[in-house]
């Protein structure tokens, strides 16, 4: 499926740093992810400070209990996965984040939820930061399942083999 | 013109995706697509979410009525054009815009209006998201002249053939 | 140092617009510049539009009057050096901001203005937009030592040149 890449003198590839975390830019950077992977391009992406959020679960109960009173703050403030993230514009309290996903939904347009999983089957590599992590206090048990963990090394290594960098 | 470029053994260009559509993001990525362009680069922009915004021009009064109560108000609600759009930041309920604009024409610094203008007589390629436009309800009458329409993997070969590629 | 990247067809290194000026997005943007710099890439930072503000420094009360009442309240409102900016979310008029110094600092982590210092050491380039300047009203001697000024021309030499060019 990849052979006739390899006439060309630069491996091509997606490398996407995921700062904001907010819904539409997910929705952006998960677009083109999954539109990469299936061109059968190499694709990485870096989630760091507010993206994190986004990969989020619903985490066990003696987890609170282990962390600071700053660090329980953060994780009761920020939102906590695919589903509680806000729009970075028009967020309107919400009223405009529910009207994006009902117009997404009538006009069969694939939503985030399901965008992050197309993206692990086609073998995106999602890595988490972990000095993010460290900061704001965020587990690996509070994270879904599949990702890696890594740092700035990491993303540059991957970015300078990849044609396009993109920070979102 | 370009002759001596292709001593070079990938060819250079910026392809951009242009997310944000505020004003201030909007003279930046104006400024790097026409720098470029006179500099003889290939320069492709593609204008995904509130990006679209910017692109917009009055529409006929009997569009308004093909769209559905959810696509209208977006439509009233979305920045309608260049001379619409705000800042990222100090926009102070129109003050910091107004102010920006004016230090802008004091200092002689082209518009949005001239730079959009400038990039289509530079051959800057302007490309609008389909999927963003029917989340949205955007019609083509909807939005100015002379810029094509596509998707995710026009985006993807753009990208892979440029050297510079930025969000914004 | 750096000689075994001569094998390399395309030399590394990466090319930063610095845009947004909020604190989070300037560590990241001096996490990817002291890394990258650090493994021996090429590191040019391109301070434009809000960017421009994380560099200044007091200035002399005379330059105040040499401004234009509305360059000064530019430079009134806007935020004066690193120590100054503002989270681009979960600010909550400042208890946001100073909590995560309060982690950053507790977990050892650099702070923004080590980060820049260690930039410096590390001959990242640091170039100042001379178009947002002049619009803007900021003078040089508003700045910190040690930067460069150029305009977009400068950036694109730069971008081009590099493997990783970001938006931040």
């Amino acid at each position: 499926m990849s052979t006739d890449r390899s006439n060309q003198s630069i491996p091509s590839g997606v490398t996407m740093v995921i700062f904001s975390g907010e819904l539409d830019k997910m929705l952006a950077a998960f677009i083109i992810a999954t539109g990469a992977a299936s061109m059968d391009m190499e694709v990485n992406m870096f989630f760091t400070f507010w993206g994190v959020n986004a990969l989020r679960k619903d985490a066990p109960e003696t987890l609170v209990k282990k962390k600071t009173l700053i660090e329980a703050m953060f994780g009761w403030m920020m939102p906590k996965g695919p589903g509680k993230l806000k729009l970075s514009k028009m967020e309107m309290g919400g009223l405009g984040r529910m009207l994006l996903k009902k117009e997404m939904k009538k006009k069969s347009v694939t939503s985030l939820e399901e965008l992050i999983e197309a993206a692990k089957e086609l073998n995106v590599n999602i890595t988490v930061c972990t000095m993010s992590m460290d900061i704001m206090g965020i587990r690996e048990e509070e994270l879904i399942d599949g990702i890696e963990y890594g740092g700035v090394a990491s993303f540059l290594d991957s970015a300078d083999r990849c044609k396009t960098t993109l920070f979102i």
